[in-house]
């Protein structure tokens, strides 16, 4: 079995694009990717396409558009996690011996006329009866409060610490720093999470381009080695209530540290799944980043910052950059890609060798099984 | 890399299930599988889901019915191939040497209160100007009949011994025999595709278990081999005309064949897409099984019966047996599985030893790409 490297990567801006089709974002960010790296096109073997509501043969819409059909097209989704698998897809593809070179494209585009967020399930009680995404996710805010003392305050620094991150990311969707007291003081969407502590509903692009070992070192001379790679299904609430963790990150991590050989204390550099704030918080415990009760003192203490024990979402993540949910767990790629090359700019993480991508999806009620993808790249 | 073996397979009746949700038909036929093959659901280590209109996270939903979440679950849309897609995905997972044993789902309800077809996409003028699908079918057979004298004879016996068949197969859709003079008086869809040209639409599941080489021999002792899983992606119209025959299905059978090591004529049962009567006739002159414009001559001297050079859809095909979308491919493996078994009863090939499954999906407009998969399947 070849390793697999990550060659190239791009990702459009994230944020409200009026103008642009979703079909046309993803081939931006696929000539994006191409262009940069200098890899001919006639390379790509295969591609997988994640994303979510796009709508039938979306690889095939995405890469028409610049002439590269012929090659086999995979559609994923995994709701939130639908980038994450596309990026699977591609591993395993070479893995199998059957490519040398393949891409891997989310996309979402989100924002529409008039606004309004994702679909609710017609035959699901939970969410027709107000168990949407920001209640679920406000019920797990309180339960961690009641339980190990996590402050408001807390959770709005998870925001200001993205938000301050993106500022150094032109991609971003939010592009204003925000206070403690601006978080607090926005309006409350589900109790205890205001408007700032939630992602915003964005459209956006991401590629990446990966390669067998062999083809790898010939495509570049910095290749990301692809450490892990690992997706698993599960309940939202395994046990029929409320969590204060997310048994999916959980297990998913500890599988992906396995196989990369790496500890929670070894990765310089996670993209986190940070719909919400809370979020956040209940993900540096799930991952190892902390002890399970700890994620709050965690980003008081400035741990997860740039600088700290482990840069979380330098990108700006979810809730700063923005949340195209197909595009998302391939742009998580794209950005570690960049750190570990050095390639990040003004939100580099100095030294970074490590990365994890971590993304989970579905299940917003309790009886939804969902997905959870975590990558760890190294150099 | 390992070879890859196809150990259980099932599938539910296709036809109008009005009383079962389509995450109960996918389990039942997961469950068949398990039961018919004794393998133990906890055997399992990796899922494709394929579907083309089931909403998010689809195969979680299903296997949840089950307790069998917890594996990676993979959704995966390829339009008339997301079945094949499915299947694919299950086999590069096992020759990556990432799991031994694979679950492929395919399933889908298209039967709805009131009736009606597929969604017309929005901004696709040729569909919404009346290139949908039987339209885009009828230019086809217009123009095989202009340039090769094919007759509406002649495609009318394609849905009359795909008919025949069906009559053997418990399964199907369609469970009444007819006569050219039936087809030929039934009523006009899109000249010259009069309603019994085309295939019903349906509700159905099927489901396909598969194993490397090693773990396949301790599951049964008739495992069926994977010979070649082939995708391709292009255009349904690559000249950007009318074409009299399908350029995906030509280039997917020629990698196939050369994969598998076979040649056309050693094909003994060949499960075809055929969706309309006359893309069955054109799809024998694309997979080889005779020459470009001999395709009416071909059903017309019986060369695609059952005891014919090669017995082309025995289980009743799309026209007979029904098209549930994502069920199809899954569904074409199953009915490969028990023919080169020896198990398809009264509708059995005899002495089949290579059987070909052939889908081709999406791309009705000119401007349209989609998606062909064919696997070969030998013993």
């Amino acid at each position: 079995m070849t390793g697999v490297y990550v060659v190239a990567a791009s990702m459009t801006d994230f944020g409200p694009q009026p103008e642009t089709g979703v079909h046309d974002l993803a081939f931006d960010a696929v000539w994006q990717a191409l262009e940069s790296s200098g890899i001919p096109p006639d390379l790509l073997e295969l591609a997988y396409a994640g994303h979510a509501y796009q709508g039938p043969c979306f690889g095939q819409k995405v890469l028409m558009k610049g002439g590269l059909t012929g090659m086999p097209i995979l559609n994923v989704e995994n709701a939130c996690a639908s980038g994450a698998s596309a990026v699977m897809g591609v591993i395993h593809a070479i893995q199998a011996g059957q490519i040398e070179v393949g891409l891997a494209i989310g996309a979402e585009k989100l924002t529409r006329p008039g606004g309004g967020f994702l679909p609710i399930v017609a035959d699901d009680l939970d969410s027709s009866m107000g168990r949407v995404m920001p209640a679920a996710f406000a019920m797990q805010a309180r339960l961690h409060m009641e339980r190990y003392g996590t402050t408001a305050e807390q959770m709005a620094m998870v925001t200001v610490k993205n938000r301050a991150n993106a500022m150094k990311n032109p991609r971003c969707h939010m592009k204003k720093e925000v206070t403690i007291q601006d978080v607090l003081a926005s309006p409350m969407i589900a109790d205890p999470l205001n408007r700032l502590a939630c992602c915003p509903n964005s459209d956006g692009a991401a590629a990446v381009i990966l390669a067998s070992e062999t083809v790898a070192r010939r495509l570049t001379n910095r290749p990301v080695k692809i450490a892990a790679s690992v997706l698993v299904s599960g309940l939202r609430t395994p046990h029929g209530i409320v969590d204060d963790h997310s048994e999916m990150s959980v297990r998913a991590s500890r599988i992906a540290y396995e196989k990369a050989g790496v500890a929670p204390g070894d990765v310089d550099v996670c993209e986190m799944h940070d719909p919400f704030n809370i979020a956040e918080i209940i993900h540096y415990e799930d991952l190892g980043f902390c002890a399970p009760g700890e994620g709050g003192r965690f980003v008081e203490d400035g741990r997860s910052a740039i600088g700290g024990d482990v840069a979380v979402s330098p990108s700006g993540g979810l809730l700063a950059k923005g949340h195209p949910l197909g595009a998302t767990g391939v742009a998580q790629i794209a950005e570690l890609f960049w750190q570990l090359r050095g390639e990040a700019g003004a939100y580099q993480v100095e030294g970074a060798r490590v990365g994890l991508a971590h993304t989970v999806g579905g299940g917003v009620s309790q009886l939804e099984a969902g997905a959870c993808g975590v990558h760890i790249l190294t150099v």
